[in-house]
């Protein structure tokens, strides 16, 4: 399934799967220059590999983490039916350059008797938070772990999870990280679909159903651009593209100010539209920036 | 009041006060090898001095933080009264042969939206996460912080604090912190009052009666010495002698499985006699290990 053909291990890509290869291994790279961390799920897309590029360019080392984190999973969610596809992510990896890849086993990185977590604030609470409680408790103690399990200089994160990358950001401020946090714009396909690890669960009709999220997005950045700056005006034609044309179930809709999860009630200063939303069995989130 | 006399600021002893000084430094430190963090709340008496001590032992370099922490105080405790003397503890340290002290100010330590914590677990739950709610929640927050802060190989902490040294043990070992934790004994009066900055709060009476502690915990040991392993019967006997003899108001003694916050009900393998009480207005905890 995969585009890429690669052939038995070699120098250039090393794969670790332990905690203990993963320190054997450290201080060698280290000693090359700065390192980048691209924390992944696996699954990857054409997004997370242009977080590795962006990692390439910014650092001497790229190590890219596969790890399908179940403590940002909440009961009922995908954890279980989550892609999981490691030789095609390391074909994919080692085409683009990457020097390693720490791939762990769920021991491995949560042992036995395992009970702290990051309590995450207010920049945790709405949206994706209100949805998914427990989500974003689960996102920052794996990110915190990963970034004292793999010390990087710094980490590269994707736009699409926008609320993710405040809360990582907040984090890394409160708790005095030091990694730099690098955001990367959303990569579309060609159609505009934000890309996905789980776009792979929809099907051919909900596929075409899911265009309505890039269009809602657009439709607000136009009619903010022709002078609709009233937020419950745009957030409402936002929302009806998503339910009409989509026939999605929308779990929220909102416009808040760039680089913060505070709604506005006027786009006077650039803002960010946040939406979220199931087609069919599947929760598709994206965002959109606008007024800037 | 302190022993010793200290003349200007010498290149022995580093002061360094704010982030930024700190981290101008560290690459200094770093270079020089190992490097060993003893966290403080200032007030520094022996307990404190031997932390130091086995430091210099084991380290290159030693670093001392002075910070009075609030968030690990809970409303209505001692934060404001706690006792201060940065002059004082620089001249205990100088003496000590300590190379720098970390004494940053609130805002520097907790900037402006801090919002991030730790959130502890079970073994935070009884006896002083019982009596003081939220306290570990802040110990852990501000010891996570500072050993990013102040990235060390190994840190020092007090077994009179017992429990503080299992919960950032647990912290340590879940979030994969590339430090050790080093505890080393409780350091008592000749009398055996176990040192502590609050024993400053004492009145002469009260000086007194907090003998009770730490014979209610030699009494402990004499009578697991002698056979008495019901751990009911331990606790009763300990508890008397902390309200008799002591006219101590006792908040919890407790008998759990050395390294470990798990009540007993027999002493058949080592195990550790906690206690809590307010002698007046001071509250006092004490521990010893029996049975071993």
């Amino acid at each position: 399934m995969t585009p890429f053909s690669y052939g038995p291990m070699t120098e250039s890509l090393r794969l670790v799967q332990s905690r203990e290869d993963l320190n054997t291994n450290w201080s060698e790279l280290r000693a090359r220059g700065a390192i980048g961390l691209v924390p992944t799920m696996g699954a990857l897309h054409e997004g997370h590999l242009q977080l590795v590029d962006a990692s390439r360019r910014a650092c001497e080392t790229t190590v890219v983490t596969i790890f399908v984190n179940p403590t940002q999973f909440g009961p009922g969610e995908d954890l279980q039916r989550y892609p999981r596809d490691l030789d095609g992510d390391l074909a994919k990896l080692r085409a683009r350059g990457v020097d390693m890849v720490f791939a762990p086993s769920l021991v491995d990185v949560y042992r036995p008797g395992h009970e702290t977590f990051v309590e995450v604030g207010p920049v945790a609470a709405p949206m994706e938070g209100a949805c998914r409680p427990g989500h974003f408790r689960g996102v920052a103690t794996i990110v915190l772990k990963l970034f004292q399990l793999a010390p990087a200089d710094k980490a590269f994160f994707g736009r699409k999870d926008y609320q993710q990358t405040l809360v990582i950001k907040q984090m890394v401020h409160d708790f005095d990280l030091r990694i730099g946090i690098e955001v990367c714009p959303i990569v579309r396909e060609d159609d505009g679909l934000a890309m996905s690890s789980r776009n792979a669960y929809l099907d051919r009709d909900e596929r075409q159903r899911a265009l309505s999220l890039w269009r809602g997005l657009q439709l607000a950045e136009q009619m903010c651009a022709a002078g609709h700056r009233d937020a419950a005006e745009l957030k409402a034609a936002v929302r009806r593209e998503l339910e009409e044309s989509g026939r999605a179930e929308v779990e929220y809709v909102e416009i808040v100010r760039d680089g913060t999860v505070s709604p506005v009630t006027l786009v006077d200063e650039p803002a960010v539209v946040c939406i979220a939303v199931r087609i069919g069995a599947t929760r598709l989130i994206d965002n959109h920036k606008i007024g800037s």
